[in-house]
């Protein structure tokens, strides 16, 4: 467990993180953090951090929602510990791998967000937005991206309402459930990248999911999904 | 100016941002947030930086784009300054203002965006996302939210292959008429939360948007934003 405020992580990715630099004049942060990585100079918080996923099977990221986002000690944890040739530049292959082949293949992550707002606000037509589209930079571009296998959110909506002793129960009891079947649930079918989806400048080919654009565009099976999101006990408050 | 880096802007939102508390007991982010907002009890870095937005015509966010998102740093400015009572909670009446009702009425916000990967891969089929849509947790649920007109990100695509001498003048000319017609361009027409469009439980009229169900169902033309997105200027590189 990382419980990054008890740990005072440092959020901030700056110069810091390089006590050895490649090039003490200009900073390229992918430049660094690759020379960093490669060489094992990294400062030993970000390297402790890597291990530890590098060890588990699966990684859940508890966070509440805040500005429709991770709060920035969260952020902090991925801008600094998602090192260029572990996380991005994948083999020091640029682009080559990534979304469905990288470093975490087989290990699975799920989100566990808290949310203040009610349901109706996140709904399909709701003001905010649907939650995984607002969480899709989180799940496809910060897991799948890195092959994580991601399982749909569970959230906890409409927080500050909650009665301690009805919904917190209810809200438990659904997560126990999810966390039970982390290993049999199915995940967000994204596209894999090489998989022959994109087969070429990795735009969408026309025979997939025709006519549409935007985020949905790469989940191979968007209805399977917002099935599962209606699973009884796939979130709360649930009537 | 406010240079996140340069002033060490402190990230994380935590206890300390709170010196006298409502309740020295539990933690609500909320809760104290207000109390310190509505009672000056904020730390100064906080009450300066709003302080300046208050005292803005206009308002630029410059960042690269880490993990689809802000970098942590800017994420914690948004986390710390944006108060209940000032950014959401605005009268102290919970959600009743916001989107398109809130205390920066008259400003205008837009996001300068340093992207690494090239245009394709947010094209609107492109394997990344579109990044309006990536960007819509930013332009709508954080400046939007609080009234702040929000006008269509400038972004500068393939910053890694850029030449400096021919890439980074293009770049430096179109963000120059950007910032010049900033008084004069269309916002994005994100939709009104007491317009009318929501008419119940803030979830759209079935009369709007027919169809439609997503991020993008919450601007009212999105043909407008997306023909303003392939104006010659709009962004770069261009041919």
């Amino acid at each position: 467990m990382s419980d990054l405020y008890a740990m005072r992580w440092k959020a901030v990715f700056d110069e810091d993180d390089f006590p050895e630099r490649a090039d003490s004049g200009r900073l390229s942060f992918v430049e660094e953090s690759g020379n960093a990585y490669l060489n094992a100079r990294q400062t030993s918080d970000v390297a402790v951090e890597q291990q530890k996923v590098i060890a588990a099977d699966a990684v859940i990221f508890q966070f509440p929602l805040w500005w429709y986002s991770m709060p920035a000690v969260m952020k902090g944890w991925f801008d600094r510990v998602w090192a260029y040739g572990l996380a991005y530049g994948y083999k020091n292959a640029g682009n080559k791998y990534r979304y469905g082949e990288g470093a975490f293949k087989g290990k699975r992550a799920m989100l566990s967000v808290v949310v203040g707002g009610p349901e109706a606000d996140y709904a399909p037509r709701g003001i905010n937005g649907p939650l995984d589209e607002l969480l899709f930079p989180i799940t496809h571009g910060s897991l799948f991206f890195l092959d994580l296998t991601c399982f749909p959110p569970t959230p906890c909506m409409a927080v500050p309402h909650a009665s301690p002793s009805k919904t917190c129960w209810l809200a438990k009891a659904a997560w126990r459930l999810r966390v039970e079947r982390l290993f049999e649930d199915a995940p967000i079918p994204f596209r894999a990248q090489n998989g022959g989806d994109y087969p070429e400048r990795h735009i969408l080919s026309s025979q997939v999911a025709v006519g549409q654009t935007g985020l949905l565009a790469h989940i191979a099976d968007i209805e399977s999904v917002r099935q599962a999101a209606h699973h009884p006990f796939r979130g709360w408050p649930f009537s």
